[in-house]
């Protein structure tokens, strides 16, 4: 049992854990919705309740692991396990949460904590679609836009909140994002800021299926898949919002390129997973119009790792820090 | 004179040539108009003449210099001394040109080549504005916009061509660049499209001193100088077109810094140096309701070393790469 490592992705509407061995093999993978209704408390507990699941399919217990990653949301402080402003997991997620701390209590093994963005990256770095690269940029589509940056071999977090390309500035003075400026990308092409403005649309009578279909599936949102199914029947426009959200993800992720030159981009997310190849070929074509280098464009990948990237890569962060190493 | 070392900054306009001491120190310093007329080799014999003078005036001969760095615009292959498309140079220095090995030759010391803007933000980092900082974007505000990267200590160049900030998307199909694409920042702010927009504003019969200010000076192109005196005298033209390279300036340096999370940004190049501090000031603050993390932005300072940073940069560069540390 020595060797295995627990993951955790902690998402605003589910919590992914994995057990991985030390290649990083996933052995078990479990999924869960995220509680909303007993604060950052009750997410740990779910959280941990959900770690424990996926360790007993692997035939372990929690205490026999070497130790557990977690990939979070908000602002995180890696060396104290503290988190805070993890608003997209629970609105009143404002103040530090000593989530490390928690959790470690909870599974009886060592826990270490980083940005959930930055940990998919390192993954597909690692494992994934950017494993024959030493610089990538990673893209997650969903509900926002994060970004995650891997430069000479090492993750790069800047002062702790690098990578957010969903917030450089498409359009200056342009749409309303759901950061509260103005003109970020992801007021463009995050799925959020996609779905509000579908049901602007809707509302001022513009026809689309999108709604329809996404009551159909039993959602109360407009979910990846639920875009899926409208690109799919030529829904118009989902179809015009889509292709909005392309150029706006393009357009940033070269900007991106000709200031990092990095030597490859790997894009996931949600949205990124479920729409898949064809849509990543549209990115990496919609880009080179803005490539500064444009004979030697990055390559440009879908994730390899799909929904599970996220809770692999919180397994890769055991043993990565020194906290990692440490055993309960 | 063991210790002494010379740096070459390659300009379109100009070659600033420095000998500096073992702590970077500027001993001498030359500077002389580049040769239009004479081709590459035309070039490399004005920068060997310049930088023998500086030696001169430091009271040494160039083949008692441990070594000599040269800053080049273009493609520069910094391994085999090779430079290519140094087309801002002269138009037809479109080819490769072995210029580290004629330059060593001409002055009996090795030499080594870099990228311009890449060694001036170094120069900023280890001797400038960015000495207190483990993480710089350097930002070059003159005929265009270059920058460089300083992430963790060191240099980032990427595959080689990293630091493209002037030409990160500013406006989508918006104006035409002098690199061939639309919508660059550069576009905005280079000085050179700049020029050509006043160009075209006065020859549409929008008044405006410029023209008569750089005639007066008896200047031929709108030099950093021009603008600054225009500024100066309230020209109106004048200042809607700077105000405008402050904002693209400002917005794609804060997009950069969401995605980089840099401890500072430091600001030179010909106009920078030029319209100075106050000019900076209103770049910091345009930059502050595009910044992701706004309660804690980046340093912003004016560049220290002013004209000289690029040769400065070019010294470093001897000792500081295996190329460097042999002697011819």
């Amino acid at each position: 049992m020595g060797g295995l490592r627990g993951g955790i992705d902690l998402g605003g509407t589910k919590i992914q854990a994995v057990v991985v061995d030390e290649a990083g093999s996933v052995l078990s993978s479990v999924r869960r919705p995220t509680p909303k209704d007993r604060g950052p408390e009750g997410v740990a507990e779910a959280m941990a309740d959900v770690l424990r699941d996926a360790a007993h399919d692997a035939g372990a217990e929690t205490s026999g692991l070497v130790g557990v990653g977690v990939g979070s949301p908000g602002a995180v402080d890696e060396a104290s396990g503290v988190v805070a402003r993890a608003t997209n997991v629970l609105p009143e997620w404002v103040g530090p949460y000593a989530l490390a701390e928690e959790l470690s209590r909870r599974l009886g093994a060592p826990t270490t904590i980083g940005n959930d963005v930055q940990v998919a990256t390192d993954a597909e770095f690692q494992l994934g679609a950017g494993r024959h690269y030493r610089s990538l940029l990673g893209v997650f589509w969903g509900t926002g836009v994060g970004g995650g940056l891997v430069l000479d071999g090492r993750g790069w977090v800047g002062r702790g909140a690098a990578g957010e390309i969903g917030h450089m500035v498409y359009r200056r003075r342009g749409a309303h994002c759901p950061c509260g400026r103005r003109g970020c990308m992801e007021a463009y092409a995050g799925r959020g800021a996609m779905e509000a403005h579908a049901r602007a649309m809707a509302d001022r009578g513009v026809s689309t299926k999108l709604f329809k279909i996404m009551e159909q599936r039993g959602r109360t949102r407009l979910a990846s898949a639920v875009w899926a199914t409208a690109l799919a029947e030529r829904d118009r426009l989902a179809t015009r919002l889509v292709d909005r959200a392309v150029k706006a993800i393009a357009t940033t992720v070269a900007s991106a390129v000709n200031l990092l030159d990095v030597e490859a981009v790997v894009i996931g997310g949600g949205m990124g997973v479920r729409l898949g190849a064809p849509y990543v070929e549209r990115i990496e074509q919609a880009m080179q119009p803005h490539l500064f280098v444009s004979d030697r464009p990055p390559a440009v990948h879908l994730a390899a790792l799909g929904d599970t990237g996220g809770a692999i890569g919180a397994a890769l962060l055991v043993g990565a820090s020194p906290a990692g190493a440490q055993v309960a």
